[in-house]
């Protein structure tokens, strides 16, 4: 058995904690033992290793969120990387691929495939073995986790059992029913359809090749961003004759919106805020250094980063997307492999940041066309390369960076600088990337 | 008839934007016509000089408030300075005495003494010249504005005259009735008490010598400090037999509380707001660069500044005191005599703050023990002086200010500078300021 975990992309339906550098799979909300914050995918992982502690995984994902997985991720998992963000046909695909071509799993192996990030109970990820011993036993062209409803949503799509059995064959699914709808499917023993799926590797590579007309990883890989831009559930599931589902009755959620992520968190309050005791059912999550003041507030939700504060009753809190679409500005805070960056002034012709490297950390070797840079630097030590001369640098120094100079910096301790860039058209792509032997790289 | 406007302290109730170095008299709430806004004090002084243009103005401020006066007064009015903060008669005593000793004004001119805030209509301004006629015809040794009740509010001290006529004797004074008492006292004809008296100059200094033991300002300045913290009401007022009191019937509020400040907001939203449609009676003031997005609100205050956030129901935001008081942190924005600094970046051993000088403004030549700096010019062109040397800066280029050096800078446009401090105890006290003869004044 190989698992196949997905990881989402960046969704505006958590703004302003995501961006689009930070999908929802990796916000800190859940308070471990130690006092300390960790993600829905480090929750996942951590359960994942009590129930299935042997199971190799493979994360698909794009490439964009490679350096913060591996932050969250450790060596656990591998990560298969999408060129590009595609929907969930061609990504599994991709990562069935890379198992089969790059890692020599055989084609008859069991792969489920699940979300990065369900909120569930342990038991969830015991069922696994039971979709990959149907898939292994040829019960089934496809396995199915169905999920036992708690009540007629319209969020979400329906499978109908033939049976209420634990495992029963599958009649067929519904759509996002309405409620009324929904419930009559309720009461026939339909089930949620959670996304998890399971298959042996052969059977989606043999799909691949119908639908997409490749199969190997390099032709996958090659052509990714022309591929058909969809889902395994349209492109599969709605025309497999041979299903099964496993039923699971317990807990989940699928923490898409303000309004399910509240649910699930163990504190009201995560950072600096200050509530009087008349506030009832308000969560609060808090990213900036200055204090939030919640007074008299019911079924509030409220949250403050670097890109901006929302402000919502819970009800409404889903329906966020359009208003977070208005708002067209750049990028104030991202992970990067080496630390953290956080935008602290903009103004037309200048640009100032402040970038944290983690001890040990370095930046790549690159350099800027268009804007040149000033850093101070505030905290620790480390080395600085400038076109190939090295020198020590330490809290206090100021580095004049010129334009076009290829520049890196090597963390000793953890070094804080504030970096004053300045040019005419200052922007994120303006970087040229040179690799240790000089070969430059877009 | 002379004017004697008292600018009153900082408040925490109109947190996040009012702060210790900002009252709630200077901010700019008011649209005006051309789409600016200006704050309470600007818009009482174009009231006060479309009623009583010829009247010379004396406001009574704490020196803390020199700068942001200037930039609110322009050249309108004079300013008596106290030393330090005290209550109203100590106050109103200093400027009377100013008046006096240094603007030769007699002992006989009448002195109509007013906040610098009140929310109120034209005519309220245009009664001070009834006021100062019933002073000059010696109808009594005080008279007062009293203004017609709305409700019977248990905030504001009661006047009960002796008649309902428009100038009336008073009876005597109620200091905050609870409800079923204002509404007794309303029934008797009671005005609420505003804050505005009338008196001849000599009249107050005489009180001051039987009070304070003062009356010159020479005494009364050099004396400040440990002048007794007394209300005028408490000193005078209430032992005052003479007094008379004008009757005024149209709109009055006290903008002390987020609750009434936003009852005089023109529009729902100042700075960058979305807000969905179903937001209803939603009040937001957002000083941050970054969006506030609201939904499904109903009667909530919100407000964001460098200092922190704000979200409260209406009704609630009145009580906000003790919890901003639980708050210690230091001042992140500030208006100053040359422009505006804002705290950008926080850190133990370092402060980065972003410096805007208005055009043709300079710092005073100063020199700082305990930290070094780094200038970090974003925009503009100027002068700097360190230690005597003059040379020009502008965009680009990197200043670094050694422990103890005497520095300014003056602006030939408008000047921006990121400024990296870097010490191990950082504090605005930290500074020492050189007059222009050499002559160091801490």
């Amino acid at each position: 058995m190989q698992l196949i975990l997905l990881s989402g992309g960046s969704g505006k339906r958590l703004w302003p904690i995501s961006n689009d550098l930070r999908s929802k799979q990796f916000i800190k909300i859940f308070k471990t033992a130690d006092g300390q914050y960790e993600s829905m995918l480090q929750r996942v992982m951590r359960q994942i290793e009590r129930t299935n502690a042997d199971v190799p995984i493979t994360v698909a994902a794009s490439k964009s969120q490679e350096t913060v997985l591996r932050k969250h991720l450790g060596a656990r998992a591998e990560i298969s990387f999408e060129p590009c963000r595609r929907n969930t046909f061609p990504s599994i695909t991709l990562a069935a691929a890379f198992l089969h071509d790059k890692r020599s799993v055989p084609s008859d192996e069991p792969i489920v495939v699940c979300p990065v990030d369900p909120f569930v109970e342990d038991q969830f990820f015991g069922k696994f073995v039971e979709l990959s011993r149907l898939v292994v036993e040829d019960a089934a062209s496809i396995v199915l986790m169905g999920i036992e409803p708690t009540y007629p949503s319209e969020k979400y799509g329906y499978i109908i059992p033939s049976t209420t059995e634990p495992i029963s064959d599958v009649v067929e699914f519904k759509e996002k029913p309405d409620a009324t709808t929904a419930q009559k499917y309720i009461k026939r023993g339909a089930l949620w359809n959670g996304g998890v799926f399971a298959f042996k590797l052969g059977y989606i590579l043999e799909q691949a090749e119908k639908i997409l007309g490749f199969r190997t990883h390099e032709a996958l890989l090659e052509n990714y961003a022309a591929l058909e831009n969809i889902s395994i559930d349209y492109a599969v599931v709605e025309h497999e004759k041979s299903i099964k589902v496993v039923r699971y009755a317990g807990d989940w959620k699928d923490i898409g919106t303000w309004n399910t992520l509240v649910e699930v968190m163990e504190t009201n309050f995560i950072g600096d805020v200050r509530a009087d005791s008349s506030c009832r059912n308000v969560h609060v999550i808090n990213e900036l250094d200055v204090p939030i003041v919640c007074m008299g507030l019911n079924d509030i939700i409220a949250s403050a980063s670097p890109e901006g504060i929302l402000i919502s009753d819970r009800e409404h809190s889903s329906y966020i997307k359009p208003l977070v679409e208005t708002i067209h500005q750049q990028i104030m805070f991202a992970e990067k492999s080496w630390g953290t960056y956080r935008v602290i002034d903009v103004e037309h012709d200048s640009l100032t940041i402040k970038v944290t490297l983690n001890v040990g950390s370095r930046m790549r070797y690159h350099s800027h066309e268009r804007r040149r840079e000033i850093w101070n630097v505030i905290e620790g030590r480390g080395l600085i390369v400038v076109d190939g001369d090295v020198r020590s640098i330490g809290a206090g120094d100021v580095i004049e960076l010129p334009r076009g100079c290829k520049h890196t910096v090597i963390a000793d301790s953890r070094l804080k600088i504030i970096e004053v860039q300045l040019g005419a058209e200052i922007s994120v792509d303006d970087k040229t990337i040179f690799e240790p032997r000089g070969v430059s790289k877009k």
